[in-house]
């Protein structure tokens, strides 16, 4: 039976749920109709990020049309280097700008004092979407890990190869140390918010934790997740966290090993069977369905998503993707999937 | 005692070797003031791989700067695809351009039927590479993976994520399918001329081999690169075939039990403990320093260094990169590598 909050509460707690509670990386988004149509009528991404009554919506928007078990919050992980003083703007089309680049010459000019001031519109929307969802939909909150928003800030936009910033790190130990300590500090204040605001768990999404040696990754990876994993239970006790080093490879171990993380987010690119013979049996695991196989749809969609329930079933397993949807994927594939994984 | 063709043979044969043989990915390039005054004179970079005179000189290079343990062929892994019957371009400052991008109705301009005329210049650079090594030292040929080879066609470019190429595969599965039956041929092909023009072993670099699920994996970076190291040891017999599934982290384990290949190459991602114990004790590992370590150098790089040869000594082992030198890597550091290495 669930508990007052629900299945997906319960899963990230530790007790294994069958069928497996159900949300998707990227379940807002461009691949809805009713999201673009929102969007068009916010101005820019950012505007849409600020503003509470739209990010509500179209938070909301995917749970309507699936009935998911969870709801993320509509925020980006760049808002909170917006949030330090650096100038943050999205080009259509481009991606992100970030301007100046992160530099020691840029450090004076950012504070970590008064995040709150630009960050409140999104505890706004936290607070609008928790009093909308049913009593037993989780919200979950997140920010960008520590590591992955230093790439964005060190490069001045995304990306072809983040992991090469870290170059950066090895030149300059104090002003990269410096930027770490920043980030993190401002990263435990934004999720301590967004848990007070309504947030029922929150999740870091490392996207760039891949591709780094085991040292680097340990440091400047899962350090800093743990340090604001670990303040934001103690601000906020029994709140769920949930760690996504994406790409971490085997080095998904050592997160795994953490007691810091109530669950773990695994890539596609982790064999299932892998994951959970290293995970502990009462972590539980997030993920791992190819966003692609929603593109294709169809049998082998399903096949794979059985083979992912067929191996982590009887532990704790939050159903989800490997990696966001992309904006090319039919609705009617999510359903699909959605009604197949809930059918077993 | 090393045999007649040297410790790094004799490492990826199955013998360990103290020190460790050395050699690097990228250690002929454009970090080295040598190779960058060849290239001046060559014309373009592809005119460089076509002229057997040069190319051998820059495959001579680090060997003569470093005393290396082996030489690799100066290629690159865009000649099979040229050789197919694509036209490929290097735009300077832009990376390659392969035009038009292979779909199905690009199939019938394709042709594996005669890539020898092509790439008949390669063969005679390694001939003169072979000619002109001391006997001691190895000349490893080498050519991309196929599905490697296959995201540049797909592409028609250098991408930022070559792995949602793998969408094309999904949805396109018989035009996809004779892709990898032609490229597989041609590679097999490539790289059995190569060694009868004197290669002494072999290296498929399936450089985005990472970000796949476990089945994608296998049915199309594994197999293929099987079948290609069946067929040139079949006509062969002995040569050392090594795989280096770049970001395969935890699928690692897959090719490292393949009775396939004598070595497996690993990324600067990869824990060398990890690979030690996932590793049969009789195959060789290469590699793993982080290359942006040696633009850092001094006592980091030493003690990175210092880690992986713990973590393999007493198991065959050659010491490289875990990815290729970039341009700005200090020769001197290098040098101070080397020399770190070998006076263990």
């Amino acid at each position: 039976m669930a508990s007052r909050r629900g299945r997906f509460l319960d899963a990230v707690r530790g007790t294994p749920q069958s069928p497996p509670p159900i949300w998707f990386m990227r379940q807002a988004g461009r691949y809805l109709p009713e999201y673009r149509e929102v969007r068009a009528r916010a101005g820019s991404f950012l505007d849409l990020c600020y503003a509470p009554g739209l990010a509500c919506e179209v938070t909301l928007q995917p749970i309507r049309r699936y009935d998911l078990d969870a709801a993320i919050l509509f925020a980006d992980i760049l808002l909170v280097p917006q949030a330090l003083g650096q100038g943050v703007s999205f080009v259509q089309g481009e991606g992100p700008r970030l301007d100046p680049p992160y530099t020691a010459a840029l450090l004076p000019r950012l504070s970590g004092e008064d995040v709150h001031r630009t960050l409140s519109p999104v505890y706004e929307t936290v607070r609008r979407v928790r009093a909308a969802l049913p009593e037993e939909k989780a919200l979950i909150g997140f920010a960008g890990a520590p590591w992955t928003v230093a790439t964005y800030m060190l490069a001045g936009r995304g990306t072809k190869d983040p992991s090469a910033l870290r170059l950066y790190a090895y030149e300059n130990e104090e002003a990269f140390a410096a930027l770490m300590r920043m980030l993190t500090g401002a990263t435990t204040a934004y999720l301590i918010e967004q848990v007070r605001a309504g947030a029922d768990a929150v999740q870091l999404f490392d996207s760039w934790a891949g591709g780094l040696p085991e040292a680097f990754f340990r440091r400047w990876c899962l350090e800093p997740c743990e340090e604001v994993a670990a303040a934001v239970k103690a601000a906020c006790p029994g709140t769920p966290v949930i760690a996504f080093p994406k790409g971490a490879g085997p080095l998904l171990e050592d997160a795994a090993r953490s007691e810091r993380f109530d669950a773990v987010g695994v890539d596609t690119a982790v064999p299932p069977a892998w994951a959970a013979s290293v995970l502990s049996p009462h972590a539980a695991v997030q993920g791992n369905l190819d966003p692609l196989l929603v593109v294709r749809g169809g049998a082998p969609m399903l096949a794979a998503a059985d083979a992912i329930l067929d191996a982590f079933e009887g532990r704790p397993h939050v159903f989800n993707l490997g990696h966001g949807f992309v904006p090319q994927t039919p609705p009617e594939h999510v359903a699909a999937l959605v009604e197949h994984v809930r059918s077993r």
